[in-house]
This record gives structure tokens, sequence and C-alpha cells, in this order.
């Protein structure tokens, strides 16, 4: 089953709390030890997330994956 | 960075709510169209999955992403 727009919302997730705690992309990526285009990437869906990066992402945005991951939830539903 | 113990606490979670809805590996294997020893290999925490990997698990096993990864939150007892 291929969900092509899936990726979007994590992207609008990662963002918005990046902003909430004022980071730019770049001071981001550092905490995370991420390269700053694949922060950018991300916040665009066009990446596909391992959990584990999930894991070090969510550490640098001061969350939880859990949390970075509840726009997902319900969407499943409408089919 | 590895984080080798990581994986761990999603194979738990992922095994728990498999047993609770009284499937087999291989059922969800084939609700979720991955083949039955990537969930065995899930469970044991020896694969990182994608985040769109992780969507479609949370589809076969009828709940979220967020449901899934709420062991990582290391808080307390809430779920």
């Amino acid at each position: 089953m291929a969900m092509p727009k899936s990726l979007i919302p994590l992207g609008q997730s990662i963002k918005k709390q990046r902003e909430l705690l004022g980071l730019s992309q770049e001071k981001l990526a550092d905490r995370c030890g991420f390269d700053r285009t694949y922060i950018s990437m991300l916040e665009r869906g066009k990446r596909n997330p391992s959990l584990l990066n999930l894991l070090r992402l969510a550490d640098g945005l001061e969350t939880s994956v859990s949390q970075l991951t509840e726009v997902f939830n319900g969407t499943e539903s409408d089919r």
C-alpha cells in the first residue's frame, strides 16, 4: 500500500517543534548529529527516517517520537 | 551513532500488541505486506524500521506509531 503523502505531516510536526524551541535547522542538525540538509528534507517530507533517527531527532527537539508521530493518529482510519 | 539497545522496547511493544490481537507473526506479516522474518527480527529488536514501515505495521496492529513508540517516552507508566 503506497502512502506517498504520509511523510508530510511528520515534516510539519518537526518544523513546528523546532520553531517552538527557536532553533534554526542548522542548530537542530548540530544537536542531533545530522546534516542540515537532512533536517530540511525531513521538514519537506522528502525523507523516510528510521526509528533510530527519529529517536535522535526527538531528543534534539526535546520531545518524543510518540509526540512527533501523533499527527498520524486517526489518518489511517479513513479508507 | 549506534544505539543497539534502543530497538528492543519497540519489539516488545509490537509483540505485545500482536498477541493481544491473537495474530501469528505470519498473519501480521500478511496484513502488512511484510515477510514473516521481518516481523520476527523487529520483535527481537534486530531491525531499525523506517517511518513508512512503522505506519504499515501500526495499521496491521490496529494501533498508531505514537502508541507503538510510547515505550521510548522514558516517563512512568503512562499509556
